[in-house]
């Protein structure tokens, strides 16, 4: 059983107009909904306004998978926690960053690079699979299209990824490498390009597999305590 | 020209006793006398001592490669000076790491993991030349010895490097990933293991070598001032 | 279920006497004997004495996941079977070559260079676990030891792997990329070094799960008739 | 100095009309003028009409840097030729393939896949920098447009490069890994997707800069006679 927690900036409560507009429980009630009906995952939500941000220790150190949104407030993120999530994840933790939680501190703590790109909203986005026997990759068709989204665009300053599943083609005139894994530590990172709070990325039936494969994916074999830098005694005598 | 500036957290006054025995200017002092025979080479030091532990704004941005070697006072480093350096090799600067740096913080935050290894002083190494065209291995042989190192074995908990050009095998019976580089940002980095403080590989001719090939290996083409993140207007009209 | 036929360039009756006082079965009713236990797997053997070399179509066809031993024979394998095979792993058949096999004619022509290395018989090798969190890996200490096995040594002329799980440290002075991934095409490659015919790493229970989780690793998610170069219409209007 | 030989399929005198009004010279001839400006660059041409299709020994052993270029005519060019420059690179020779020689025997040989891709006449790219610090990519811009060349799409059957610097934007609605990097053996190979040859590209000054680029980038260190695969003798004892 997978225990997956999403954590989002925002709760009903403090989401916009516009985006409940799109997602009437949210967009952490959205992606809930279609990872919930998985017999092999615990699903709950966390977010920003909740105590310790939604992630006080029990909850954190009892989760396999964190699922990350966030757009306009990254820096409300304490510096802290920050750091338990990116240490969690060194320990074999999987986490899936998703859209504009490239800006995220926990992600750019992993990358160790800026995270820039180029972006602007409202765009239309054909999702091309140049890695179509991964796991991630599993139901999805060679190419799909996302009616709007937020395009970003290269160069987006990233590491090389480990794995490159997805590139995004924007109608507007830009190329992204939208959906890449990294190994960090012990622990498995996914960053997935769409899911604008007000498209409607989330309804879309291969975000929502790719997402899905993703949980599995970056799920932990094991999730250790702490990795250590041991003095080692000669194994020759 | 290349701006180098070599790191190092003693100064000839801190070092030790036994540092000195085997390095008598110290080891800023040892790279240093081998990087300046050459002629496309400034070469400058720079140690924790000094006003704004030796990397003032006026040093370090005009700085194209930073060698950094530090193995007990990695703490002592501030952290916004860390921020400082770590932005700079995203904008271009190039940077070396030596043996026990691979704890310093700049590293350990340019890689996004723990950096973490197993370790034992006084081992004999073979260091093997995997990738005997890349620049760095230019006039190295497919392998050398250090009669005394530091033991340096896997697991490093690193991310995959981009190259990786040596492996090191240990009498004591581990291997190590023991030079490799990453890109990050517009910056490149080279990690290096030899260089332990009581022993005497930065006299070693081919130790030398590398270090002098890394150091070109890893000069900027060009720094910028900062990477954007921009919104961006389509091309299509 | 996954369909495992292991091969070998020599049957019980061809095998030499030194092969047989350590493998009574043979290579291949070595491996066939630990692999059968596993469920999901059907697993049959073929070598070179038989018909069509022991793959005729019907047989390869209907393979998911090929294993290949061979050592002293590679070039009777014919040019003809050698594409057929290759072409089958990049339409999805997973393939594992062990040992000698980086030799073989199949693995040369996934990998497009030479696969040469340096080798000595009877060294005694121990082999360190780098990526702990891979599937294969998984099951497998830190590290572990083959009291007997051939030397194969760096520098190992092979692509960057894309996933290099293994590391092997060998008593007369050498390092080796001992096991390694490469995607190529839908397919997956797991080259594995251990092995030796008249050494017993098959009945070292490490070698064992390794290899039974290499084929589970390798195994594909489908396996397709052909990958086409198509003219393709524009989905812009 | 650097000794650069252009092949192509065609000479001037079998080139087509619609082939010539766009260069004149031919392929060979275009490249080789943009090329032959160069200092340290001595460059010559060859063709498939020559003797020993224009790469006999003395020709190819002279040979620093390979650019190849061939579309209708691949099956044309002898196995055994095609052993000889397979050779050659995993030796050390540098190799550019540019546009449909993605599907030409040296290239696929060296990939060890189909290099099959989706494709179409006459369509509009824009071409975008995404490693800017890379040598090939030095003095070209983010991005810049072919208005007009054959539509490359993915999925670029492909092994995963070691180095991916350019991906190419088409208007019809497909993206491409356009430039990239694989080490093999001892020689560098570069693929660069544009150049169909009734289209513009070799007057593009950017393809022109990147194809210079390209021969400075893959120009060996050395060429080897041969990559052993000695027996060695233990270093220990």
């Amino acid at each position: 059983m997978i225990n997956v927690t999403i954590w989002n900036e925002d709760s009903i409560e403090t989401s916009a107009e516009s985006v409940l507009a799109v997602y009437p429980e949210g967009l952490n009630g959205a992606i809930r909904d279609f990872l919930k009906v998985n017999d092999d995952m615990n699903v709950r939500t966390a977010n920003l306004e909740e105590d310790e941000c939604g992630l006080p220790d029990e909850i954190l150190n009892s989760t396999d998978v964190l699922i990350w949104w966030g757009h306009g407030k990254h820096q409300r993120v304490p510096d802290e926690l920050v750091k338990k999530i990116h240490n969690r994840v060194l320990c074999g933790m999987g986490m899936i960053f998703l859209h504009s939680a490239h800006f995220s501190k926990p992600f750019i703590s992993l990358m160790g690079t800026t995270c820039s790109l180029k972006w602007r909203e409202g765009d239309r986005e054909r999702i091309w699979t140049i890695l179509p026997y991964h796991p991630i990759a599993k139901g999805i068709p060679e190419h799909f299209e996302l009616e709007s989204e937020e395009m970003y665009g290269e160069r987006f300053d990233i590491p090389a990824p480990d794995e490159q599943i997805f590139l995004g083609w924007f109608a507007g005139g830009e190329v992204f490498r939208s959906g890449n894994v990294w190994n960090r530590g012990l622990g498995k990172v996914f960053y997935f390009q769409p899911g604008h709070e007000t498209n409607g990325s989330f309804h879309n039936e291969y975000v929502q597999r790719i997402i899905t494969n993703g949980v599995r994916y970056v799920a932990p074999v094991e999730i250790v305590e702490k990795i250590e830098c041991p003095h080692f005694e000669s194994l020759e005598k």
